[in-house]
């Protein structure tokens, strides 16, 4: 192998790569990494584990007006009692009142993620807050550890966010980085910001 | 006034944030809220105080695709000894061989930075690598932040990146987020991923 296809090699590896931490800046980044992607013409992907109660609209709206695919959280759920829940207003996983019916989304959304990242479709796909199912046991940590190392296709570049990121998937990631909270405005009482937060 | 003007008063307020810290996410994490702003229908504008080897293709061909106002250092700078440096292959100012030049080139930055702060014309201004300058003195960390105080208009937010931000800029800023490195593939040998770090 020359240098030059040595160095392509490098060049061409995908990354696993894991936010965490307890300051902002988890998803923030991996947007980032999105823009970063989508403005290189790669085939980016992501999947939310959580519906948080601001909703994400900021990013959701640059992602539909960018082309860019984007699947949420019980989004193709079909509730076993009663009507399904759809719409924006759709409350998060940890607030939901049936701990069944919130690690079932959990386990499905795992598994749209499973098809999406064995196709080979994409460049990117970002996991963001998949430690959330992870720590609560919803989804097996070694288990889906074992799962990406047969099934992620090499080139793919992998972002997972939230807090409290396993062991055993810092283990395995490429790249970690911890947001640490250095100083808050909810500290000081000053509310989510759009276009910042949300 | 009553609690809902409280409420939208607080919504209103505009955030100084600093990302800091010697792990990767600080300038992605600033694209990410450039990518929510524009998902909102905000007005950023994005003015970098290095340019860095990578060349930051991926967010500026994003930007550029998304309309978004870019600056770059240098960008407008006229050289005083013989001709003027352009392109996209221009050198970092860290790797100047002229350090008056490199001098020059973020204080005129900054004062570009001062119009486009002062204009109004703006909901979300990020300097990307401004501690940059700060940690060199080549601009005055408590002139900057005492002319903050008096012209950043009260909805703006402002980002500013960079490592060792000063504790003049921490005490003044809203929200801190320290990107700490806990692993980085450079570690183990892999090269800069595009549509990750560049």
């Amino acid at each position: 192998m020359t240098e030059r296809d040595q160095r392509e090699t490098r060049e061409r590896k995908g990354l696993i790569i894991v936010h965490t931490g307890n300051g902002k800046g988890k998803t923030t980044a991996a947007l980032g990494m999105l823009l970063r992607a989508w403005g290189h013409g790669m085939r980016p992907c992501v999947i939310q584990f959580i519906k948080s109660r601001k909703g994400r609209w900021g990013e959701i709206k640059a992602a539909e007006r960018l082309g860019i695919e984007w699947h949420r959280l019980g989004d193709g759920f079909v509730r076993r009692h009663g009507m399904a829940r759809h719409g924006m207003a759709g409350h998060g996983v940890a607030r939901s009142s049936d701990p069944t019916e919130a690690m079932d989304r959990a386990r499905e959304t795992w598994e749209l993620a499973q098809g999406k990242i064995a196709s080979g479709d994409y460049d990117l796909i970002i996991l963001d807050e998949f430690t959330y199912p992870l720590k609560e046991g919803w989804v097996d940590t070694e288990r889906v550890v074992a799962w990406l190392g047969e099934h992620k296709p090499s080139g793919l570049h992998l972002v997972i966010t939230g807090r409290h990121a396993p062991a055993e998937l810092l283990a395995l990631a490429d790249l970690v980085t911890e947001m640490g909270k250095l100083k808050h405005p909810y500290d000081r009482g000053i509310g989510a910001q759009a276009g910042i937060e949300f």
